[in-house]
């Protein structure tokens, strides 16, 4: 990445003001698209699901188009953790889709073109996305639909304008191998500016991050990916300089320095190198009928002790101006969930506590995740698991948590689902020898992995992503 | 990477005579060695292979163990390229193994222990590979034999020590995703060298590629991977005091310079981040049994107008001090092919024109491959495929070649196959607008990639370990 790119965004991260409305405002017309929206969903039977059936030969759910994604199965073999076989139902989503962010400078600063988005599953209607979501399927308009706004911006990019460029998964628990092109293009026209969309820095859309539900997963993916470049103490001066409130220099020493780390590049690599070669994870497809430990009914796709989660028909109508409707299968999760990071201060560098985790849709065996990722189920029943540092992240004292927010997944798949995540600081003590598929990383390693695709996890870049810089300095 | 690491590669890099003994006595002593060894391989009947039997629901050839690998069958979609649809076996290994070279610092420069050795399908019976050649199922000994010499240092090596440790993937046209962990580590112990051993600096392993089939694949890959670090013109100042000979400055600045290259990491990110999410790969195992255009006898399994390649089973009988026997298949290709790099200079440095490839068994779609790689049968014909490039390798004049050898595919798996290697500069007016799936990159910015594991296919790896650093310079 050129320096000056880096600079770009780091300006516009320490921009909390914003050069076309503030923060406030955003919040009050995120209010106002919420009120003027009404969602109806309605539970429906996988019979009357219009568009989708049942596949005779698999049992698979599929659309009669053949296109968007379908509910299948997998079975899978690995000798990581306690279950060495199992059988489950994943989304399988083929196309890799656009995540896109237009970028655009604003008084000298990086805005970025924010949409108000409508999504089913959200359990508030409108959240802060990007200026493009969209599958191959959308784009292409399998579905007849009108063309997404702005997508030529993404479609037809000159390499020089592309500010970000990266195929990042989503939840490998759920999706089998899911991805998207994760994008920002930077322009220099003044496109007309939609109802339903604003300009924002990203100093505007990390505070926003730190409301419960405000900003979506798909623009936390991209705000992750952002890079500020390798660059020596000085520039953390004159950051500071740039910075319109106090800045938490010790976090953004975190992602900027590249000497300072207390493993290398090469080590971390070969620390992954290991465990993807130590253990295997062997996932077959399979068809949905063949999972025994979970019942198709006309109502639901549900587990037979209703774990992990269940699969809804569902009729959707939004009545926005205009009425639209249409049914889809919604994933709606068992129970909420928790994604923790753990930091502390290494050579002077805040550090994370990474894990490498083992999910049955990874790409690549094990993806990078928070410290602490599980479902609340869980942590209700930790002290018999003993989940590491789950105990530390529930009862770490107010002056340690330097974000908490609840945040929504994926509305168009997942139903009312939110998770809460965390950031927490602990003391130089913690985890000096930590177990065997953890490792601290500094920030900017962690930004160096992002960059190469596929190394860490939707939930750990969600918590990436709300990284403030000009906040009062953790403890 | 350390710095102190680049710089105890690059000694041994330019040291061509080696502590112990020189090339040319490397050379006799092989020779000996392949002298004193008489392979046999003996065509027989699938029906008569021992260990080995066809599955009866897939066809599918496997090995009654359940392990080392087996003949399976894909069924493959794409859009891109001509085809976008069909079906073929492959060779399915999905344990990643060991290919790890254990090296010490002999007079100060680093030397590699390297083995003298026996493969049923080598063209000769004996190349130079790495210290250690372990599957999964050779190491924990599944095969009942004895356990590999010097594993030890491999399982419980320290991190300190690890000099090199990446995933990396073998031909994607034939195997369904299968890598092995390259891994360099360190010793300051003396262990006791085998007869089938010998310390050799990196300058003489590299020399050696420069002669035909004399350095197998696995050694040929670990050395690929092998980075100097990010150097300023300083530093290329200093290798040439190292230098014993004469140093090709202009290559060792496309190694180390990290600045000056026609693109950025970044937009070659971009570059595959739009040819992934562009095209699509879908490849579904099928049985043996399920694939039309392939036959398969008692004899062999091939292609029904003999394309492609066949898989023969084989008696194999390997004549040392004593006898050992065993039954495999073995894949023999229908014919020889090529696999050439161009390189020119840009901005001063050397950049190789790398061609994004779509192969199968790939891991993430495209992987980076040479200029050219075909197999002979094409280029034959290439008037009429106009395959890209090829014309200006097959023309080029002497004094542009800076490297031409033939070098022997995985001996365990390939019988007697061969592929020229070739490197071959071009002017500065060459392929200045290549076509959307060819990139020009310095090697620092290969090396980079090779770093992050599974970017660049072994045909291109092969051709990078045999660029030599001290030798004169090319037109």
């Amino acid at each position: 990445m050129s320096p000056s790119k880096g600079i770009l965004f780091l300006q516009s991260i320490l921009n909390v003001q914003g050069a076309v409305q503030s923060t406030d405002d955003v919040v009050q017309w995120l209010e106002e698209r919420n009120r003027s929206v009404k969602v109806h969903i309605e539970p429906t039977r996988f019979s009357a699901l219009r568009n989708w059936k049942f596949q005779p030969a698999t049992g698979n759910l599929i659309h009669e188009s053949g296109k968007f994604f379908s509910i299948e199965g997998v079975h899978v073999h690995t000798d990581w953790g306690a279950l060495p076989t199992w059988k489950q139902p994943v989304i399988n989503q083929p196309e890799i889709g656009f995540l896109g962010a237009l970028a655009k400078e604003i008084d000298g600063v990086l805005h970025f073109l924010m949409q108000a988005k409508i999504e089913p599953g959200n359990v508030n209607n409108v959240q802060l996305s990007p200026t493009l979501q969209a599958t191959r399927s959308n784009y292409t308009q399998v579905h007849k639909g009108t063309k997404p706004l702005y997508l030529d911006y993404f479609l037809s990019c000159r390499p020089a304008d592309v500010l970000l460029d990266q195929l990042q998964s989503e939840q490998g628990a759920r999706f089998l191998r899911k991805r998207n092109r994760n994008i920002i293009v930077k322009t220099t026209d003044d496109p007309p500016v939609d109802e339903n969309f604003r300009w924002l820095t990203l100093g505007q859309i990390i505070e926003l991050m730190h409301r419960d539900n405000t900003v979506n997963m798909d623009a936390r993916t991209v705000v992750s990916g952002i890079p500020f470049g390798d660059y020596s103490s000085a520039v953390v001066e004159l950051s500071s300089s740039m910075s319109q409130g106090s800045i938490n220099t010790d976090l953004l020493h975190s992602a900027l320095d590249h000497e300072s780390a207390l493993h290398s590049i090469d080590d971390i690599l070969s620390w992954l190198a290991r465990l993807k070669s130590t253990y295997f994870l062997d996932v077959k497809p399979i068809g949905l009928n063949e999972i025994e430990d979970w019942s198709v009914t006309d109502e639901k796709i549900h587990h037979v002790e209703d774990r992990f989660f269940s699969i809804l028909p569902v009729e959707v109508e939004i009545e926005n101006r205009e009425v639209a409707t249409w049914a889809q299968p919604l994933l709606c999760p068992a129970q909420e969930g928790i994604c923790a990071f753990v930091i502390k201060k290494i050579n002077g560098l805040y550090h994370f506590l990474v894990q490498a985790k083992l999910e049955c849709g990874n790409h690549d065996v094990f993806e990078l995740a928070p410290t602490v990722q599980c479902l609340t189920g869980n942590y209700r029943s930790a002290a018999s698991q003993k989940l590491p540092f789950l105990e530390y992240v529930l009862n770490a004292p107010k002056n340690r948590i330097i974000y908490e927010a609840l945040q929504s997944e994926e509305g168009g798949r997942f139903y009312h689902e939110q998770n809460r995540n965390m950031i927490v600081t602990a003391p130089a003590s913690f985890a000096e020898q930590p177990p065997d598929n953890y490792l601290w990383m500094s920030l900017n390693q962690l930004k160096t992995f992002l960059k190469f695709n596929n190394y860490l996890n939707i939930q750990a870049r969600s918590l990436i992503a709300a990284i403030q810089f000009s906040t009062k300095a953790p403890a």
